[in-house]
């Protein structure tokens, strides 16, 4: 059993975090969702509905595969140290690290993604890839594999990341099922990035 | 402003609630998203973290747009007539009426759709066109616009379904745009149905 460590907090995107986790829920027998906050408080996303932490960082950072989405909330908590602390901890007891659109930028900002390779929404690419230079950022990739850290552009990317992890996981038949259950039109291959970042 | 009534129970599909509302989501001065459910506390989808309701049933039907999700729960849920009483209500009064994946069980059970077209998951097509004889069920369809009714195939449809909500409410280019913000590649026409459903 994997426990996936669902990272939570005001302002996440909606679509970053339930792509993933529904191509991990196609599993349940592998993979354990839990959601993970700072605090207990129910936790609001960019226009959506509130979402209850099942675990808080307090508990402990004792996740097999760490999900980390992105959305304008990151524009807070790079600044957050108690979010980065964790995020650091957690990290270094993590089989698998992986995030989606912007939420590369808080792994990058603690330091976790330094000498590797990565990616992060193209709309915001600037943005996350001024906050560290110590990150190989990829302006053209659906996702990029790095060692045990699974990075995703935009949003929808997250599932097809999602689907990477899966395959990882279980084999590539998995993910194949994976996407047929959820009627999914996957990119299997993380080069094919149809919304890749031009030149600043 | 079009207030979105999003539909909450216990076993919806995360992907078939959070896939169309990203899209709504992203025109906030368009779309105010309410999720409703029949009581207050927090609904438990399958497989991922508890959600919010906004509101509940009892505080009124009043919304423009009813969204209503799938998932395994829909198997009790066809049962509850507070819920089918409810949807009843509020579909007679909203402009538009979505479901994705198994959510159009709820809809076809409660009489809304009698003599529409409409579409469902097709994995479990049998069983949902088997809940009702009233409705011209359709065996390939990415998803069904007829009239005020919009339902889609199963979870990942939905996301194209809230695309083309998005295109009537507010044009095409929004719809375009939309997509491109959230990296989807976007299935936009409704009879392209990579997942029909065979001959049973």
């Amino acid at each position: 059993m994997k426990r996936i460590g669902a990272v939570l907090f005001d302002g996440f995107e909606m679509l970053d975090y339930f792509g993933p986790l529904e191509m991990f829920a196609a599993y349940p027998d592998t993979f354990e969702i839990v959601a993970v906050a700072e605090n207990a408080a129910p936790v609001r996303p960019s226009g959506g509905p509130q979402v209850v932490p099942d675990r808080v960082f307090a508990d402990g950072a004792d996740y097999d595969i760490l999900l980390v989405p992105g959305g304008m909330g990151t524009r807070r908590e790079i600044e957050n140290t108690v979010m980065l602390d964790w995020l650091r901890q957690a990290s270094a007891q993590a089989d698998l690290v992986t995030s989606v659109c912007t939420g590369s930028v808080l792994l990058a900002k603690a330091g976790i993604l330094d000498g590797r390779k990565a990616t992060t929404n193209k709309r915001a690419y600037d943005w996350v890839s001024g906050q560290s230079d110590q990150v190989d950022w990829q302006r053209s990739a659906r996702w990029v594999e790095d060692g045990k850290f699974f990075t995703s552009s935009g949003l929808s990317a997250g599932i097809d990341m999602g689907l990477a992890v899966v395959a990882r996981v279980l084999g590539d038949e998995a993910a194949t099922n994976a996407a047929f259950w959820t009627e999914y039109i996957a990119i299997r291959d993380p080069d094919n990035d149809p919304f890749a970042a031009g030149d600043s």
